[in-house]
């Protein structure tokens, strides 16, 4: 099917995707009126001014994320600024109504350094009950990020990051089973050190994978690297660093390949530097590293891609919903380290029999959403 | 009945008033996900980069308002914060979406000052199709709307300042017609030189009523006065400046008071200094200068109120639904003066034969978004 052409007529035709509705559905009479809105609306404001944690209570923000994007990494596309990102925002908002449940607003920001993005988002923070950041470019994605989890009381959470590295834990703890591998001692490699990148390499190795080695354009990320940026020499903690070279190099007796790369990157030669029956997550998009049946003939034991017409989707809407749904039901300030080890091993443990063609559940599955959100709490 | 009560009970009951709700209602398939979402809404996406101008045609834009405030003048509760003015943003945006089905979504700011309320609205105004702000404190909220309406390419609109003004004139130029006056040469005595009085004023101006004197609470608003603020002398090339003296003198031989300032301060011996058969609009909320029955008794020909349990109701819902409605169906990128006359004498119209007790139509008599959204072109 060409998508592009019915994205075009759907999008068109309605006029974008989503709509505000009463929530209250009977007839609004004059008395109804006159309680939601002046004067008895001012009885409300009252009780929030003495008690501002009663905001939720008696607004619509105890079930509202604002999904916000400055344009500057949508999708595959780069930067196109911020009305050419509110589609993808919009249909963000789409996601989480149809699968959790949970009302959203897209945000797009006509500002785009640090600086600017934090001040905005901390301007209408106390409007949302949570904030999910999409589409921001790395590296400054980091900085947004952990200074608007430092300042706010509310869930910040940056879904191209961690979304990505909760189904890519939660995949990886099944394909592990199926290769009957333990984790603690396999050898990974990791391609790519962008947001999703660097999120499943700080996620793998607080879970407890600790032979990680991280390749970017240039080759592994190590100690005698002298180009690299805060970010990524940040990240030497959580990897091998002693180990240099090439991403050839990197792959000798590698168990596992993670890639957030660029199509094509893999190929059968690749494969055959790594160790027997490896696990590939070939996660570009939305053409892999490698393509499945390339790989298994190259002697690959489990492959995941970012594809929904391939087994094995590392899609994040198998965890931002229930992530999401978790964090406001339950009142979470902040979505930690934990939380999403949780929620990798809840969406690991409803594969009960994993296989190779079936590590990682269907976000149509609809016991997703609630064992997600029961371990956010 | 006591509207706190119901107020609180309700608001608590439905966790607030407005939801979310996908435009097509229809099962969504795996097709139309990737059409609504990743890949297929990257077409749409390019298609904006390509042509901004695109983004109501793809989006909810379309049909979108945001509804700000800082929360430093909520209805006449003062400076209660962001929080607090949530419950009645959200009450706005069920009165957007019942009055004229526009979609709106409630923004309040953690910011007070004209600089920091003027970048957070620009950084989010991609967002939406138009900006309503609200229940933002005098004199602050005429410098923000003001560089707003210069920066950006979308209509922004203060209701307490213009919906206010606009009902107020169509109200007075029917209580013209009853009492039988040319509006060319009446005298009006405005009382409150805030938000409501200082955008009357100046839109009565507009429409060619010359002889208006403006009284604040130390008196009439005049060239001799030295403790006028920037916006209150600015206020004087709109009145007549050369008369100075107390509210009472201001009254003498008046045809019009219109007051935006506080319970009971009209009393029967102020309407003895007045012309015969004057009209009053007592908009203080909720307990108007003077109550109706009072001001019939002291010989007044007619009178209007901003309560809904009494004739002739001067009521916000009847501008702006109708305002944003016409500037969103006809692309305008600013609400003008002329826009704002036009809308007044529309809503005077409605009322085919005006009388003392039916200056102003009701907001819910369906003509009336109609009538107004027509001349908003």
């Amino acid at each position: 099917m060409n998508y592009d052409e019915l994205a075009l007529k759907l999008h068109e035709q309605y006029g974008g995707k989503i709509t505000i509705k009463l929530r209250e559905e009977a007839q609004l009479d004059r008395d109804k009126l006159s309680a939601y809105y002046s004067p008895g609306v001012g009885a409300v404001s009252r009780a929030i001014a003495d008690d501002p944690s009663a905001l939720p209570r008696y607004t619509w923000t105890n079930n509202l994320v604002a999904v916000i994007s400055d344009g500057s990494a949508i999708l595959g596309l780069g930067d196109l600024g911020p009305k050419a990102a509110m589609p993808v925002m919009e249909g963000k908002a789409l996601l989480f109504k149809h699968f959790a449940g949970i009302d959203s607003v897209p945000i797009v920001l006509d500002v785009h350094t640090p600086d600017e993005i934090v001040a905005a988002v901390k301007a209408i923070a106390p409007s949302f009950g949570a904030i999910n950041l999409e589409d921001i470019s790395a590296p400054k994605c980091f900085e947004v990020e952990e200074r608007l989890k430092r300042e706010l009381d509310i869930p910040v959470f940056h879904d191209d990051q961690h979304g990505t590295a909760v189904v890519t834990l939660a995949g990886l703890i099944n394909a592990a089973k199926v290769t009957r591998r333990d984790l603690e001692t396999v050898k990974v490699v990791t391609v790519g050190a962008g947001a999703a990148g660097t999120a499943i390499i700080k996620l793998l190795h607080t879970y407890g994978i600790h032979n990680i080695v991280a390749v970017d354009s240039k080759g592994i990320l190590s100690d005698d690297r002298t180009d690299l940026n805060d970010e990524k020499r940040a990240l030497l903690e959580y990897v091998d660093s002693s180990v240099s070279g090439s991403f050839e190099m990197a792959l000798e007796g590698a168990d596992v390949f993670i890639g957030v790369s660029k199509a094509g990157l893999l190929t059968p030669a690749h494969i055959a530097r790594m160790a027997t029956n490896p696990i590939i997550f070939a996660l570009a998009n939305p053409v892999p590293e490698i393509m499945p049946d390339l790989a298994h003939d190259a002697g690959v034991a489990v492959i995941a891609t970012g594809r929904s017409d391939f087994p094995n989707q590392v899609n994040n809407a198998l965890a931002f919903p229930g992530i999401f749904k978790g964090a406001l039901t339950n009142g979470v300030p902040a979505i930690t380290d934990e939380h999403k080890l949780a929620a990798a091993e809840a969406l690991a443990a409803l594969v009960e029999t994993p296989t190779a063609e079936h590590i990682i559940p269907s976000p149509f599955d609809e016991r997703v959403v609630p064992a997600v959100a029961n371990v956010i709490c």
